[in-house]
């Protein structure tokens, strides 16, 4: 069961041999993957993205309470997000890992094992990366290739005064999800025989450790014919992104308090844990939900749409960017990015 | 002059513009560079390569004898390699730094500007990446893309019975330098006031630490209408690249000893290490030369090039790969990369 195979044993071609056997292909676009000195895609009539992302052990994920299959497939998953957040569809995937003597071949195989599922969930192949001993902890960095035809993709900066603000699913819960999974890990310091409840919390947990990317919405909005003038996903909270949109198209913000869709697994975790709810959901980041902006003509289409909540309104760059609160005052929107650096 | 500002007092975004701000795009095929949650290429008519390389602190470059600015500048080139390896042209690159404390905005800047040095030479775009904090060594992670004309691309597995092999440059002085690197930062340790003596062995500090990826090779193949069957970088050593080549290609290699090209500087500094020359030369890996086969055909053309050698032949599968040796003896290849795991 608890099998160990050192991965000195096989070495780096044999690891890389085992960690990418029986790839099937499935994109069209890819026209060689794994096994050269890169991969071959071709890419007619379609822009290309690319994105990339480093995941670093005891930055990114804590291996004490996270499982190597769900740290692999949310390397895979964030790497998907930036690519939806472009309005484009992820093809392929590159992924390098720098391992330390501590992992065995079955740990790789684990990893490996959270970033094939992903892969074909989303429909993505894995078409090469590099494989490295590491002095210290894990080290998983992914790239992420993806097409859209040229008048689809959506960027940061095509928010237009009197757009409306939207945004996906809800928010806060994964940062919930890391304060529950922190708190626990310090009371099992202290305690041999603790075993953590997490019962009714599991939302969060799964928010934390296994999220997803909107691929839905994405799709959602394509057949509603819905074109979002500017998008990006939510990575290190609404506030930061909401600014950077802010930016990028040279507009003001007005976000709504009482309209930041928040789960009540998360409200409830926030009460338990004495935090504020909506500091919670405007910096907590790791959502992974995706926030854009429509023309206020399609406001209506959006509206009848599952899963999507309108929060706000862009202004004119002179009315800055602010929290419009339940009792009407304005606070100044500050971005307090959650992850570190 | 040694100034020194902490990234902390710029934070991600503050030092994400920093060290990319005034890149100038030189390429058609980058439609949008740095600063969204994707960069956008356009890639007509040709295919695209991808490929990526991970480089660790204490693995693969130590900063006690390698200056910030070279590290950056072989973590574009190494990856440039493996393009030109693919008979492509590099266009983008993608790079992911994870940073720990004791690296200041200004050692970030030389990392990049080595980076950026190299991108101006080899006339490749920077087009994204990340950045986070580290707990431990710098963590760089860089991704290539390039682009070739269909019928052109190089795969390693086109190698034909009777086909000629030849390599680009010379062989095993990259592996020398490390050696006389390693050397004098032992010496260095035991002695306060010493200071190394390098002259006579420039060529080897800059294979080790400042290489140069073989744009020039395949210019000059290309202009002599030269399309080889096959083609791998030599980073692992020549014996293992061979075997990659025998492989993939499913032939046997005939290698001959003393046709292995090698510097005076390589063989003067392994007589002095009293170290085993063919060893080096096959093993050192580093090299970043270009190992490829031509039909027999062209094997007068190829002759007429400078800077490119003849070092052997290919087989059919069944006979093998091994090394000719002076005496006319026979030793098999063995793969005996010099890359940690």
């Amino acid at each position: 069961m608890n099998k160990r195979t050192e991965i000195a044993t096989l070495g780096e071609f044999g690891l890389i041999r085992r960690l990418t056997e029986n790839i099937e292909i499935k994109n069209a676009s890819t026209v060689k993957g794994v096994g050269d000195d890169a991969a071959v895609l071709h890419y007619e009539h379609k822009e290309v993205l690319v994105t990339t992302d480093l995941m670093l052990e005891g930055i990114h994920f804590d291996l004490t309470y996270a499982p190597l299959k769900h740290v692999g497939y949310k390397a895979a998953i964030v790497n998907f997000s930036d690519i939806y957040a472009m309005n484009g569809k992820p093809q392929q995937i590159t992924v390098s890992v720098g391992i330390s003597k501590r992992f065995s071949v079955e740990d790789m195989e684990e990893l490996y094992n959270g970033i094939r599922l992903a892969c074909d969930i989303y429909g993505v192949d894995m078409v090469g990366g590099d494989t490295s001993s590491s002095l210290t902890g894990l080290t998983i960095s992914v790239t992420c290739i993806g097409e859209c035809d040229k008048d689809k993709i959506v960027y940061r900066s095509g928010a237009k005064d009197t757009d409306i603000i939207c945004v996906s699913g809800d928010l806060g819960a994964a940062y919930m999800g890391l304060q529950l999974l922190e708190r626990e890990k310090a009371l099992s310091a202290d305690e041999r025989d603790f075993t953590p409840d997490f019962s009714g919390k599991e939302y969060l947990l799964e928010r934390q450790l296994k999220p997803e990317a909107r691929k839905d919405i994405i799709e959602m909005l394509a057949k509603a014919n819905i074109l979002p003038t500017s998008m990006i996903d939510v990575s290190d909270g609404l506030s930061s992104e909401l600014l950077h949109i802010a930016k990028e198209s040279n507009v003001g913000i007005r976000l709504y308090e009482d309209r930041i869709p928040i789960d009540y697994q998360t409200a409830a975790q926030a009460e338990e844990f004495n935090m504020n709810l909506v500091t919670a959901a405007l910096n907590g980041g790791e959502d992974y939900e995706l926030l854009f902006t429509i023309p206020l003509a399609v406001h209506e289409a959006v509206s009848a749409l599952k899963g999507i909540s309108v929060i706000g309104y862009v202004t004119s760059p002179n009315l800055g960017s602010y929290l419009i609160g339940r009792d009407g005052g304005e606070v100044p929107l500050i971005a307090q990015g959650w992850n570190p650096l």
